[in-house]
C-alpha cells in the first residue's frame, strides 16, 4: 500500500477513534452494568460502552468502506470483498476502565492481509492519540500538541525497563519460565499499564513489553506505533504477532536478538 | 479544627498544588537522550521535578503559614512553631511518572497533631484533583465539573474489587500471607495504580486497598479523602496508619470489618 493511501486510512481511523470516543466517555466513571462474558475463566467486563464504541466504528467503517472486512472485539468478524481488514479492541484495558483507572484507550488498526498498515490508540478521557503507519509515521498528539514518537537506545537488559501488564497472565511453567528469562536482572520491572505499555514504549520511556495470551485486537494497533517509532515487536520466536499470543516488544532491536535468545533456551 | 477552618486550609491546599503541578509538567515525559549532557552529569527528570514541586509547595507554605511545620519526601521535617503539619509528596508514583504513565499525583494534607484533617490529589497532566476534609468534605474535581466522592456498599470480598499497586511490596512471609488472606477469593485483584488505589475507592469503583511498607506521606492526604468518602482506611490491626506501614482501605465498613479478622488470623 503506498505511503499516501495508509495517510488516507490513517485520518479516517484518526476521526473514527475520537467518534467512538464521544460514544465511550458518557459511561467512564459512571455507574455501569457489567455483563461477565466468560463464565470460568476468570473476570472479563464487558461494558456498555464497549459495545457503543465498537457500535460507533462499525458504522463508520460501513459508511466509508463498505466493502472492507471487520474484526471486532465484541462483535467478531465480518469478511469484505476486499483483503483490507479493520481490527477493533474498543477498550483495551477494560479492567482499569472499570477502576475509573486511566491506562486504558481505543485502537484502530487497518490489516491489508500480510500485516498491520496503520495503528492508533486513542484515550478520550486525556484527549491523547498514539498513531502509526507501516511507511514509518509514528506520532504523539493532545489538542494542537505535537510529537515523534521514537523508541530509545537500551542494548542491555541491566539498563532496561520493562514491563508487563499482570503476572499472572503467564499461567504455564513455560509461560513463568519465559518472563523469569527475560525479566530477572531488569532494571525495573512494572505491573499493569495494557495499551500504555506499548505506547510508552514506542515515546521512548519503556524499553521492553512482554505478554502472552494476546488477541489480534489487543496487539495490532500497536504494531504499526512501535515499528515505526524504531522498536521491535514479535512473537516469542521472533515471528510475526499480527495474530496475538505471546509477544515481546523492544525500543532497542538490538536487545530484542538478545532477549529472543533468551527465550529460545 | 472547625469546619471553616478545614475549609481555609483547603483552599489553601487547592491553590499550592495547582502550583506544584507546574512546577511538575515540564518535566513530565521529557526526552532524554544518552547524548544529552545532563544525562551524564546525573540530571534525572523526575527528581527534578519531585525536588521543584516540594519546593513549591514549601514556599507557599512559609509565606502563608510560616509557624507551621512541614513534613516532606524529599526535604524531610521542618518543626514549626505550631501542632499544624503540613505532609508532602512531590510525585507520588515516581516509578509511573518515569515511565511516561499516569497513575501519579501530588498529595499534599495538614495534621493536626491528632489526624490528617484535609487531604488534596492532584494530577496536573490530567487536570484532575480529589480531596477530602475531616468534617466530611469529598470531592473530585476537573475544570468546572464537580462530583462528590462516595464509597459503594460491597459487604462480601467474593464481590469485591482489590486493588494493591505491586505484589512484590510484600516481602516477608508473613506480608505475604496476609496479602493471600485478603485477595484470595476476591473477584478481581489488580496491580498497578499507586494513589489512584486509593481515589477510586473513594470514588466507588475499587472496594479493598491492600498496601504495606508505606510512608506517611505516601497515605496522609488519602486519609481524609477516603473516610470523608464513606471509606474506613487503618492499619492491618485496625489502628491508625498516618504514620505509613501497612495499610488495608475499604469502601465498605462492614468488609473493613470481616478483612482485619483474617488478618488477625
Amino acid at each position: 500500500m503506498t505511503p499516501d493511501d495508509q495517510q488516507r486510512f490513517l485520518e479516517f481511523a484518526l476521526q473514527t477513534v475520537v467518534a467512538a470516543g464521544a460514544a465511550i466517555l458518557p459511561h467512564f466513571r459512571e455507574i455501569i452494568s457489567v455483563q461477565d462474558k466468560r463464565n470460568y475463566m476468570g473476570y472479563d467486563p464487558v461494558t456498555v460502552a464497549d459495545h457503543a464504541a465498537e457500535d460507533a466504528i462499525r458504522a463508520a467503517i460501513k459508511r466509508r468502506f463498505p466493502d472492507h472486512g471487520i474484526h471486532g472485539e465484541e462483535h467478531g468478524r465480518e469478511a469484505g470483498g476486499s483483503p483490507l481488514t479493520w481490527v477493533i479492541d474498543p477498550i483495551d484495558g477494560t479492567k482499569s476502565f472499570i477502576l475509573g483507572q486511566l491506562h486504558w484507550a481505543t485502537l484502530l488498526s487497518l490489516h491489508d492481509g500480510d500485516a498491520p498498515v496503520v495503528g492508533v490508540a486513542h484515550q478520550p478521557f486525556i484527549g491523547e492519540t498514539f498513531l502509526g503507519t507501516q511507511s514509518g509515521v509514528a506520532q504523539w498528539r493532545r489538542g494542537d500538541e505535537r510529537r515523534n514518537l521514537r523508541t530509545r537506545a537500551c542494548a542491555r537488559i541491566e539498563d532496561a525497563i520493562v514491563a508487563t501488564t499482570d503476572p499472572r497472565q503467564f499461567a504455564s511453567a513455560a509461560e513463568q519460565a519465559a518472563l523469569h528469562a527475560v525479566t530477572h536482572d531488569a532494571r525495573l520491572l512494572r505491573y499493569g499499564g495494557d495499551c500504555y505499555c506499548y505506547t510508552q514504549l514506542a515515546m521512548g520511556f519503556i524499553d521492553v513489553v512482554i505478554e502472552c495470551g494476546l488477541q489480534p485486537y489487543d496487539v495490532q494497533a500497536l504494531i504499526p506505533i512501535v515499528t515505526a517509532a524504531g522498536g521491535v515487536i514479535s512473537n516469542w520466536s521472533g515471528g510475526r504477532c499480527d495474530q496475538g499470543g505471546p509477544v515481546l516488544a523492544c525500543g532497542d532491536p538490538a536487545l530484542h536478538q538478545q532477549l529472543l535468545r533468551r527465550l529460545k533456551r
